[in-house]
């Protein structure tokens, strides 16, 4: 009673930060159990077809490498080199290696962060080609986006990782780029961070700069993973090398992998969604057998990324009702493997409008409440993912605040009650100015970080601005109050060392 | 697997009415289990905190007539005379004799609806003083306004009902007002709707309108309810005269009562979850089980409301995650009852913005996912019920449509799954002109009224229209569309005879 009495207060507690009132840091645990959109013997036939699809159609693997290790295995290669066909056996006693869950580790440790056992992770938006803003409009990406969209991914305590490069910095040279983006992920905050599986180059490089800036030995950066990459299966049944490469380097120093089938239902899968679930759950399992073929026991996670195209045009549609039962049904077959589950909070607005928020709503509380452990694109992801925007970013924390504090389980006891209060207060009485209010006045009930809640009037004299704007004010708030996270100078000085030494070298070359 | 397989296809199959693609009207059964948030032992102390609550502090029934009936079932009355004290015996006897669902038998029986049974019935937006949209801007509430709205709520097929009046028409006379408002229900719309509980004149008149409209003799209406009216308690514990006097001419006639409690935590509640609910929950059974002493088997509601207010200023807040967690418990409490359960659409929203779609996104889910089934305001509520928006109503629509294909189970089966399709596009293959998709083109997946999925590039040329225009244009299309549904010319008649002679008997006087 009395944990539940600190929950309802202290834990609660909104903090000040950046001159805005956020709620803080917090590990998320849910509490509730995950929604089923679809029945056990359901989630058992979408297993059987996977297992289907692995054994009769098979997968291709675009690396020899890869294809020499499932040959090893026992699976069987087509003529063509890289379509190999996956016995059930084969591929379920590998999946079956997968821990269920496990820690990411940061450089501050405060900002560690358990993938699995019914925790909820929100990595901020990755891999946008774009950034936007309602000042400068929709751009490329670019370095001082990039740096400035890390900054606010740190000032926001609700988001808890970076899922990777929140837009692609286009203005650097390939070959480096990663050693700048990087090193920033390392100085600008101190937050988990992910590279990408493009080649093992830039996953070595990574993952040498994840072991300086946490001060660890090799040893420890084994037994402590500190990165995840992600790979997209090249929906339908195929993984391409630079990925598998990445895989292998990721395998070879034990950091976590997540495996996202990229299943638009009626594009990359099927038109509908047991079929493109099949799928999905096929790639998936196909993905994760690899990972543990690379190294038994590697930290993995199941990822859904199904949705659907509008069928008039072939545009990509997320935050759809089709996405919501998707990213539930995601869920319940990820727990038929024991997996910690991948979803997105998607949606393919053009504008910081409802439809953005709606989408991403959608998207988000059907993850969550379907059991997401890791939420990539948590915040500031638009257009379906071609933009990174400041106002979203904003838009976003609130709705992950919120759904944060919708997690927080109800306390429920003689004080929380409040019998004597009602007692106080008689029938027709206000509460307001009871004691049991006054007791718990700053810390009863969210305070919103873009909601007007002001009358219509008060409101329309201040400009009738709407969450937009809002959210436009509060990342300039954010930017201009932003302190980069302390960082040990020695630490400092060793990472400026290699990224040079790495610069000096061509970085990963023509790669 | 046949059904399965039509719901795929011909049930989801969009239809264009109005020049709009809309889902056609359908009744909705909600498939998934309920969403819990709190256990059934808070549950349990909530029953019981509620129970003390009716027994040691009661609740006051401001009508002598009702207070004689509780004096008389022998409960105790204090000697102000209008405090009853009620045993938790007499609540829980009373309680259960309300059915656990009941049919709502439109003018049209294809607009019939259940109100419990796992089914969710939307009603529009009810009792607003002020209307909006962003060619006129904000309001006081009028008779072309109320037409209008009407008009559209009829016009949306995803509305199932009107809970009230959409927006209050001041400029009619209060004594008459309600003649001319249930005719506009009755003319020009087909659905179930709601009069005022205020005194016992108002309901005779509406129940006999609803009478003369359907053709049915006053047995016939006795035993097929026709219409429904919603009483609030004015928390905290009290209940007004005149919805007092409402409920005794309602159950006269047998007509369904929800029975909502206003309890707005740090106001009209204690500043906790659980005492809101709890009270809550004492004075829904109150109400009830008065409900149930009028007339026992009375059909009922059990209705919940509880938000939280802004600490800072007072100002109400809906769609918050106190609001979403109360909401989905209170799903428990009515089932712990056996009874329907009322929640609603609830934002706080000056605009047509961001926060309008997060907020009644937050409301809608919680409430649906939480087992509610009537919804009312579930299209066009803003500012706390301050405001029926047109172009909410649009918006409102688009998330309603969503949330019902949400609802709808997903077919897995052997032609779903689609193995053969993969099988024919192959790996890396695209699946748009596969047989399989070919065969669903039309009725893959749900086509939305507002969200816009066009690339940015051709969004920008058409002028960037954001959500809220988008809503602007498709009301307006839906009027300029709008067809009045068949309405017998002798049934027209004798309701125009009625409401002529009403008035010339000055409607319900000064009352």
């Amino acid at each position: 009673m009395a944990r539940d009495t600190a929950r309802d207060g202290s834990s609660r507690r909104a903090r000040r930060a950046a001159g805005l009132i956020q709620l803080p840091w917090r590990r998320l645990h849910n509490p509730y159990a995950p929604m089923q959109v679809v029945s056990a013997d359901q989630v058992e036939a979408l297993h059987e077809a996977s297992l289907r699809i692995l054994e009769e159609l098979g997968i291709e693997f675009l690396l020899p490498e890869a294809v020499a290790m499932w040959r090893q295995a026992g699976a069987t290669v087509a003529a063509d080199g890289v379509r190999v066909r996956l016995d059930r056996a084969l591929v379920l006693d590998l999946v079956a290696k997968a821990p269920p869950s496990f820690t990411l580790h940061a450089r501050n440790p405060a900002r560690d962060v358990v993938i699995g056992d019914g925790h909820l992770v929100f990595a901020c938006v990755a891999s946008a080609p774009n950034a936007s803003d309602l000042d400068g409009g929709r751009r490329p990406g670019n370095w001082q986006d990039f740096e400035n969209l890390v900054k606010l991914g740190q000032a926001l305590n609700t988001v808890h990782c970076f899922g990777g490069y929140p837009v692609e910095p286009i203005d650097l040279p390939a070959p480096t780029r990663h050693l700048d983006c990087i090193r920033a992920f390392i100085t600008l905050s101190d937050k988990v961070f992910r590279p990408y599986a493009l080649g093992g180059g830039r996953i070595r490089d990574a993952i040498e700069m994840a072991r300086i800036a946490r001060g660890a030995s090799e040893e420890q950066l084994q037994r402590e993973p500190s990165l995840f990459t992600n790979i997209n299966i090249n929906s339908p049944l195929r993984v391409d090398g630079p990925m598998l490469q990445g895989v292998l380097e990721m395998a070879r120093f034990n950091q976590p992998v997540s495996v996202t089938p990229f299943t638009l239902a009626g594009a990359m899968s099927p038109a509908t969604i047991a079929g493109a679930l099949a799928q999905q759950n096929a790639e998936a399992l196909a993905g994760i057998a690899f990972c543990q073929l690379a190294r038994p026991g590697l930290p993995v996670v199941y990822g859904g990324f199904t949705s659907n195209v509008d069928m008039k045009t072939g545009a990509p549609a997320f935050g759809t009702p089709e996405y919501a039962r998707a990213a539930m049904a995601g869920g319940q077959l990820a727990r038929r493997y024991n997996l910690p589950y991948r979803s997105s909070n998607a949606n393919a607005a053009n504008a910081v409008d409802a439809q953005a928020a709606y989408e991403s709503q959608t998207s988000l509380w059907s993850a969550a409440l379907g059991g997401a452990n890791l939420m990539l694109h948590a915040a500031g992801w638009m257009e379906g993912g071609l933009v990174a925007s400041f106002e979203k970013m904003v838009l976003d924390a609130e709705l992950l605040q919120s759904l944060s504090e919708f997690l927080q389980p109800i306390a429920v006891n003689e004080d929380t009650l409040g019998i004597d209060a009602m007692r106080e207060v008689g029938p027709g009485g206000h509460f307001f100015g009871a004691a049991h209010t006054l007791q718990r006045y700053e810390t009863a009930f969210y305070q919103p970080l873009v909601s007007d809640w002001r009358n219509f009037e008060t409101w329309r004299e201040a400009g009738a601005p709407d969450a937009a704007s809002h959210a436009n004010r509060i990342w300039k708030q954010l930017l201009a109050d932003y302190q980069p996270p302390p960082l040990d100078a020695a630490v400092l000085e060793e990472l400026d060392t290699y990224v040079a030494k790495r610069k000096e070298e061509g970085g990963v070359g023509s790669a």
